[in-house]
């Protein structure tokens, strides 16, 4: 009947309109159960299983056989990690390979068969999910004890496919595969070359001081090879020329010409390569976004128009307030914005919506959310009139700085003078007196700033917030020590009481006073400036780190079964590491990128004297180190020279605090679809048949 | 008289346009005596001299006294260096000094009075001879003996001072400096909160593997800020964190944290904000170079203007062609560009020319020289038709490549057989043979393609000069190798004999084979792209490079002055690079920037023992690996970024090949003068006064 047939109209376009705010696409069945399905499927909870059971998955990897997740990494002092018994981690993956299961096929349905087969992700999901199962199977057939576990692998594939913005980053990754490819090959070009000339350099002579060059480093064609790509990294840079320098001062040419062309041109044509074509990277993406958002907005639009009785006397469709408020009620979005648009929507006296007008009513969405702090309490009396201008004033802020630094000055100075006391030496007093009275202070002038500002006004300051959170914590360690160890005095050096020492105490709040000292960012234009395009480099980031933790994952998974049959008894990493020899390769590490797999590495105590090392190695260093850190730049640069610009052109706006997100900073460069791209679009969906 | 005016300004009019070619200001004295006067200065002659000067002034650190320019570094097999008498490199300082003394006096004199007090360049001059003079006669009447010598550091200036691309640059880099000054005081605040949580956190306890930490990286406060500086280069990394790491690993968050926030965001903002500054600095000085030409041939056209015999019956001023005729002869340019100019001169017919017209002729300057190939030889007999057809082919230049590689291969094998085998037991017989055939080969494929494209064609390719210059020194030194050693047959390995062994006969031509190899280059469409936009780049970044060597000629004699009286009779440089202890902070070295001037002071013998050791390196790396590396970077995308675009453009142009400038590059966005810029600042000339 028609009323059912409103119903589903009104729960289209309460659909339509979620996916408009979650800028998910709107390609996906419409009638009564599957819209059920796809708002269960979206829902919080759903999702939050789906995150929890990814993350779950992932982290097995820590208790699974040949971890060894101990406080200390040291092989002689550690405890035997626990080892789980045989078919724990297994239950727990059979309960995740279940909820992936689900989550694929409730997937597959809902964007209905014709496009299952053309969407290459879910089919890799599948595929994923029964290779995953049939080795999981071959695992507990063999009770454990097999070797190879392809399924570790494949983990971080889950967590790849549900991400949208990592399927997009990693698209925009892929294209610049091929231009990354030419320049890898000319390194690879560039470094062969010079291996051939090294080793014609370099020969074995009867001469005792060339013959150390040709012994450490240029031996035969893998050594040479090793040491000219290590010298790519500059890890072992000095080092590998002194021997034929102080042969020959000429020789040197050789080295300066080698990290000239290979670290100054082409490891940088490499960053100018990829920053190229991630110019635009972050401008498309964002552009995509608001086309699903209008394309969603403008779907309700049209089911809800044909939900209209009197559809032929108009040319153009209409869509009736009523119907609007009755959709808007179910939609869950954001309170303010739905209070914005029921307003507008009262303000607005007509009777019919056109389509520009829906559009225009849903604008409120992509607006800045424009943060007004509550007002000043105001007091009667006029003493406290002048006390809430005095502490209210931004100089008592900077006194509080400058009282600040102090502080630090102060710990400064006895860090230098304790610096070589023993423990036992060690006079608390001085520093006990001074942390006590400087930490009065703090609470002092938290307690006059929320008189003169009010709670409420005080607490709207994310600087104020930093800032009494530590003064609040501060006080209560400061209470805890004086309450375990008395007041300090000269030759304060009570025994060990309670959960931590006196020493430690101190250190903690020490530590916490000198992280306080972070308050005077703001105050700093430029610091300030640098802070937030360093935490908006972080919104942006997470596609990208997402991608890197997958890459990891992988790498040290591969890592552990490859190096598993390798690993020395009595050695650990530590003890290779100091292994002369060897000494170069692992400075390829030298390079914090590297830091990362090597923190995991140790964790998962791998060793890694092994023949399958170096090619392992170099893979990685060639993923992290160049073509990961220059994705960060590139991204890096992009959001800066954007702010930056932005920042000269909107000074007077500065006073007010918006909540920052990508679509806002690319607001004025951003294209508004036309009408004619979204209806096109909205012809094309597989399952919404429009009337007209 | 007229004849004398007409005379003048025929003479100013040549100056104008040479100035216009040149770039140059035309900011000069414009009288008779003058215009000889400023023709002389910067004839070759002249500027030729000017450049030696500074050369050899420049030079004189290599034999001065604390110098020690032998072929080996290593103090134990190395002969005392020359030491000059007093005397001699103070005689060549005065002539330099005199050098100067006229090169200012006359460039003060050319720019007039007026001009001169505004221009800080040449009072800087004036001062800095001043100072040299005044140190010199010092240093003569110690007869030599005095320690601090100031105008040795003071020496690059004249460098700088020469070069207006350098001074351009500099101004550029000096706008950047208060943004680069935030970040590095950034820097710098991260790495003293960062070194007051390390000393807090790595305080000394009763516990022997947290006093390791302790003992070697945290000891008090200046080791404590060298770990952590060092860890900002990335040179101490796995190192610094082992110990600490291996009592527990939670603080490894610490390190990774630093080395996030210091390498990754800090160090890359660095580099966003260099880029950012230098975005538009090349398009800048390029525009203004065409408005110096502009206004060069616009003020020529004035004063020729101004010769014209009826002033009144114009509104507009016009010039007669004979009198540009007479000036064209005068005008020392291009002889190509002449010879156009006075091509489309003749195919004008008319007899006067306007202003547009007249700049319009002079457009010849910026147009590319496009180069044509000479044709190939037309052979009458069929054979000869078919030999040409044959080996002019393209196929048959793959064939030589693919002939090069088998000869690499070859190479490349024979290394690898040989090289662990002592230099008795080696058999140089099947590497001579394998050479003499190919060189054979490489002879036989130059004579074919001289035979089908003509010499002179053969020789208007780059990439066939390259590979025929490399093939004729190939064969002649296989035709020596024969002469002095015979033929090769099994065991041939004759005793010494001439110039060089058989050995290193045999090493020079297969590196000359391996470096023909690079021919391949333009063959590759990505290789030749990236090739020339290296080349490209080395041009633009002459005036970097020469700031570069300002900077680092005073850091080396900052570094010998300061470093004197430290130097330990039986050490030298590599003995403290070995030296345990010292080693983290000389990894200050391993970033390949600082290789050059670690390489002039191992040039210079300089001991690196000193207590101002480490704030001058820090400055050094700072400067040269952090500022400059960054600059370099900046442009190296500015100008990849460019040739990238412009490559999607032009793609069917190809085939012509451009004569390319950095001009050229820009073409297609530089804006013209106008006419009122133009004559606004001839107006202002200080020296010119036009009639109307």
């Amino acid at each position: 009947g028609t009323g059912a047939n409103n119903d589903l109209y009104i729960n289209q376009a309460v659909v339509f309109i979620e996916d408009a705010i979650q800028y998910r696409s709107i390609n996906h069945r419409v009638d009564s159960k599957s819209l059920w399905l796809y708002r269960w499927y979206y829902s919080r909870t759903c999702q939050w299983i789906l995150s929890l059971t990814i993350t779950l998955i992932l982290a097995l990897a820590f208790i699974e056989k040949p971890s060894s997740l101990t406080v200390t990494s040291d092989v002689r002092y550690r405890l035997p990690a626990w080892n789980p018994p045989c078919g724990l981690t297994e239950s727990i993956e059979l309960f995740c390979f279940l909820v992936f299961m689900v989550d694929v096929s409730v997937k597959s349905y809902l964007i209905g068969w014709e496009e299952f087969w053309k969407n290459k992700w879910l089919m890799a999901y599948i595929l994923t999910l029964i290779v995953s199962i049939t080795d999981w199977v071959v695992s507990l057939s063999f009770f454990c004890a097999e070797d190879v576990r392809i399924r570790r692998i494949l983990r971080p594939f889950f967590l790849l496919q549900n991400s949208s913005m990592m399927k997009k980053t990693l698209k925009s990754i892929n294209s610049t595969l091929p231009e990354m490819a030419s320049v890898v090959l000319l390194l690879a070009v560039h470094l062969s070359l010079f291996t051939m000339f090294a080793m014609l350099l370099f020969a074995r002579t009867k001469d005792g001081q060339q013959e150390k060059e040709w012994v450490r480093y240029f031996r035969n064609l893998p050594d040479s090879l090793t040491s000219l790509l290590v010298l790519l990294t500059t890890a072992n840079n000095p080092d590998v020329m002194i021997p034929a320098y102080s042969k020959n001062r000429a020789y040197s040419i050789f080295f300066i010409l080698f990290t000239v062309l290979g670290n100054l041109f082409l490891m940088n044509l490499l960053t100018a390569i990829i920053y190229n074509q991630f110019r635009g990277y972050l401008l498309k993406s964002v552009q995509s976004s608001l086309f699903r958002r209008r394309l969603g907005i403008r779907a309700a639009f049209e089911v809800l128009s044909s939900l209209k009785e009197t559809p032929a006397n108009a040319e153009q469709s209409h869509v009736s307030v009523g119907a609007l408020l009755q959709v808007l009620q179910k939609v869950e979005m954001d309170s303010r914005c739905k209070q914005a648009i029921m307003r507008s929507l009262k303000m607005c006296s007509c009777d019919q919506l056109s389509a520009a007008q829906f559009q225009k009513l849903f604008e409120e969405l992509d607006k800045d959310a424009i943060k007004q702090h509550p007002p000043s309490p105001e007091y009667q009396s006029r003493f406290m009139q002048k006390m809430q201008f005095a502490f209210g004033h931004p100089y008592f802020g900077y006194l509080g700085n400058v009282v600040a630094l102090a502080n630090i000055v102060s710990i400064c100075v006895v860090l230098v003078l304790d610096a070589d006391k023993q423990p036992s030496e060690r006079d608390d007093f001085f520093l006990g007196a001074i942390n006590c009275f400087f930490i009065l202070y703090y609470v002092l002038e938290m307690l006059l700033k929320v008189l003169a500002m009010g709670l409420r006004r005080y607490l709207s300051y994310p600087s104020n917030r930093f800032d009494g959170l530590l003064t609040v914590i501060l006080l209560i360690l400061e209470i805890a020590t004086f309450a375990e160890y008395g007041f300090p005095h000269p030759g304060w050096r009570p025994e060990f009481v309670g959960l931590l020492s006196l020493w430690d105490m101190v250190r903690l709040v020490n530590m916490l006073i000198v992280f306080r000292f972070l308050r005077i960012i703001p105050n700093m234009k430029f610091m300030a400036l640098v802070v937030t395009t360093l935490l908006d480099l972080v919104k942006n980031l997470r596609a990208f780190a997402g991608i890197l933790v997958v890459v990891f994952y992988a790498f040290a998974i591969t890592g552990i079964m490859l190096f598993k049959g390798a690993v020395v008894p009595l050695g650990n990493v530590r003890a290779v590491l100091y292994f002369k020899e060897k000494r170069d390769f692992m400075a390829l590490f030298s390079h914090f990128q590297a830091d990362v797999i090597f923190c995991l590495l140790y964790l998962l105590s791998v060793n890694l004297i092994c023949r399958w090392t170096k090619i392992y190695f170099v893979a990685w260093w060639l993923i992290s180190s160049v073509i990961w850190v220059n994705l960060f730049v590139a991204l890096l640069l992009e959001n800066f020279i954007h702010k930056w610009d932005r920042r000269c052109h909107r000074e007077p706006l500065s006073d007010i605090e918006y909540q920052r997100t990508v679509e806002l900073m690319f607001r004025d460069v951003l294209e508004e679809p036309t009408e004619e791209e979204l209806m096109d679009k909205l012809h094309q969906h597989p399952h919404l048949q429009l009337c007209r």
